[in-house]
């Protein structure tokens, strides 16, 4: 498609381009110009009929959007303000350059600009900053035809019209309707009859990991935001929930691979700013691990004893840390999506204890074959590695299904608690017991 | 609240729980009746105002709903059918053992029973075994006014009103049409007139990954589901890809730690179970890393020689796995948000390189210092392993950000080429590294 594009572009064939891009939906239209060449973006962006160029505009990347608001005229810049919802402009602001802002400000419609600017004022990441003001409100003796007329009137310009917020003289949100319980009521019938009062709601300053789980827990289409009088300030709708809890996803994941998380994508983030991410955790893990490093010192005399010994240290070590990964990110999933809670930890423990158990009986005894009967080695050196990788193995899944729940309950991120840090906690326990077995079996 | 609850339970006040229960959120409730005692659930259920009982019902975890469906009579099981929506109604079958999916069945509505039957014969994560079929249809020469009259006739059991689909008489798809669009037109305009005629749908077959992902990438409400003849057969609606989206993010993150992915929340899996997902990789990660092991062993002489050298395995090891673990953890969630493909592997691999050789040259800074002024090793040994983590650091990022790029384009899973193996892998360049580079250094 792209590179159909790319030649009627070059054959300067701008009716055809035209007629081709208005056929596409916004999102791909958006992917296209973000891979075109930079001299030619302003130009396709030009060739989009308007009505299309603003919900293109929302769909790109920032970098791309900057480059346009550079290439923009003034006039250009106000048309494209004017069609935008004020998160979007917020989402947008909040990635340019200050000189960008400014020309941004300067070109929106004042009413408009005091609404980002109270926005913007909201911390990152709370439900403030992630809202939109432009719901639908009704009053409590609204009719429904009145309900209809107001939707009718105003409803263009909304983020959402499907879900409307029933308010009082103060702004304080009364309730809510549904357009489906709009149309299938009687005409004459007042909002206050037909409101639903129990509705589900955020405050300005919730996390908005809270406002993609209520999405989740409740299945709402939007969620009204509400200051501390329980006036309603904003809504978040459904497609930006979705927004957030994929940037959640990736912020855990990234956790549990001992990375500091970012929203921006990969390719975009510079060499210095990745090294910055993923230096720290890599130097902490790695004063971490000399502490293994002075297990192995201090029996450096049972090794030079047995030096067969140390071919198994790897693979003790490693099982350990999987299976110490494995319990641990199954914890910290259970825990974010709210299937564990702090009160299960005894089930847990008891439920890891018979699954390690199980795995490191059956590893053992795999082990122990091959020990004897493809290395060949001293049975007393595999009943040492056999055993010691038993009490591993309970260890492991015990430190790694515990500590993310101890995490979470003394208020840290359990997401950090994932194997690199559970590997090296392990590593250390999978040595000491090893010497000591050694110790027993050996006789060193 | 629970507690609340059971003390009005164990009162028998069942006037003041029905008022109680009956000002809650279905999904609160559902909470609620999951956790309350076996006996009691019953009880509590059909305490429930109609209205709310087959919402609250809908939201509970299938075991609670088995136990339900056992005490239920024929009349109530009945009118909890008549509630459902039909992709409800086959997510709970699918779960039943096949008694009472029989029972289920028979008290179906015929109509609706072959509807269920033709969802269950859809391949398991396909689009068609998640779809609903209550949609609303239009034809295309209704007007604005012939189409509310449908909505408001038939609306009341559709699972979305807000999209409406436009179907030719052999139920092709013509168009979509909003209520907002029917809201802001005028009367007498004709489906054709107004419909959208791009639009995004997916076939019956599709995996329901890239349903989520044509949620998230356009900001659908709701997304059509066609068969072969591109007729309409069903929708699926945001919340649904949400579920999707949350499920497609736990098996991501289970398959990086090496976890067979499972639907089951960890509470409700047996030892056993949690067993077989566990163990097949830890035996194949296991047996991998006794190649490590035959290593060292090949370099037995040289650690007799020094055997300080040792106690640095560790210490490398884990870095070089970290290392590697950060890069493919990133690269996976890249490739499966879409920020990277395939084109960009060379993008990639120059930028790891920076970031790897600017991590491994601090890393080396810092460990150099440690050995030097508080180890007090010689000035080789160190040099010997800072050296190492350099080398190593560089390869552990490139194999980290290769393979799951290359796992991907040869049709593999990325998300298993993630920590567990590729430290397995870095552990064995490690150790090769590190002992190349002893016999370098320290010549022996």
């Amino acid at each position: 498609m792209n590179d159909q594009i790319l030649t009627l572009l070059e054959e300067k064939n701008y009716h055809q381009l035209k007629i081709l891009l208005s056929q596409m939906n916004e999102a791909d239209i958006a992917s296209i110009l973000v891979d075109a060449p930079e001299d030619a973006l302003p130009l396709l962006y030009r060739i989009l009929p308007k009505e299309l160029a603003s919900d293109v505009f929302v769909n790109m990347d920032s970098d791309t959007q900057e480059i346009l608001i550079k290439a923009f005229s003034d006039k250009e810049l106000r048309e494209v303000l004017d069609e935008l919802y004020v998160d979007d402009a917020v989402d947008i602001i909040e990635e340019m350059p200050a000189t960008v802002v400014k020309r941004i400000l300067q070109h929106t419609d004042p009413e408009v600009r005091k609404s980002i600017n109270e926005i913007l004022k909201y911390p990152e990441d709370s439900a403030g900053s992630l809202m939109t003001i432009e719901f639908v409100d009704l009053k409590k003796y609204m009719t429904v035809d009145d309900a209809f007329t107001r939707i009718r009137r105003t409803g263009v310009d909304k983020e959402t019209i499907y879900v409307c917020y029933v308010t009082d003289e103060n702004r304080k949100l009364l309730g809510l309707v549904t357009v489906k319980d709009l149309l299938l009521s009687d005409k004459s019938k007042k909002m206050f009859e037909i409101m639903e009062t129990n509705v589900i709601y955020v405050s300005t300053l919730e996390d908005k990991e809270i406002v993609a789980d209520k999405f989740q827990k409740y299945d709402l289409m939007a969620i009204p935001v509400v200051d501390n009088e329980h006036r309603l300030v904003g809504i978040v709708t459904f497609d930006d929930a979705m927004d957030v809890l994929q940037e959640e996803n990736t912020e855990d994941i990234e956790k549990m691979a001992a990375i500091t998380p970012t929203d921006k994508p990969y390719l975009k983030m510079g060499v210095f700013e990745t090294w910055k991410k993923r230096f720290p955790w890599l130097l902490l893990l790695m004063v971490s691990a000399t502490f293994t490093g002075k297990i192995i010192q201090n029996f450096e005399s049972a090794l030079q004893a047995q030096i067969v010994l140390t071919s198994f240290i790897p693979m003790l070590m490693d099982t350990g840390g999987n299976c110490g990964g494995q319990a641990s990110v199954t914890i910290i999933r259970g825990l974010s999506l709210g299937d564990i809670d702090y009160r299960d930890v005894f089930k847990v423990i008891w439920k890891e204890f018979r699954v390690a158990f199980l795995c490191g009986i059956t590893l053992a005894i795999a082990s122990f074959l091959k020990l004897m009967y493809i290395d060949h080695v001293d049975i007393l050196v595999a009943l040492t590695v056999c055993v010691t990788m038993i009490i591993t193995i309970i260890c492991a899944k015990f430190v790694g299904s515990t500590l993310p729940i101890l995490a979470k309950r003394i208020g840290f991120d359990p997401a950090v608690m994932a194997s690199p840090f559970i590997t090296t906690i392990v590593d250390a326990i999978s040595l000491v017991l090893y010497f000591e077995v050694a110790g027993l079996i050996l006789k060193i």
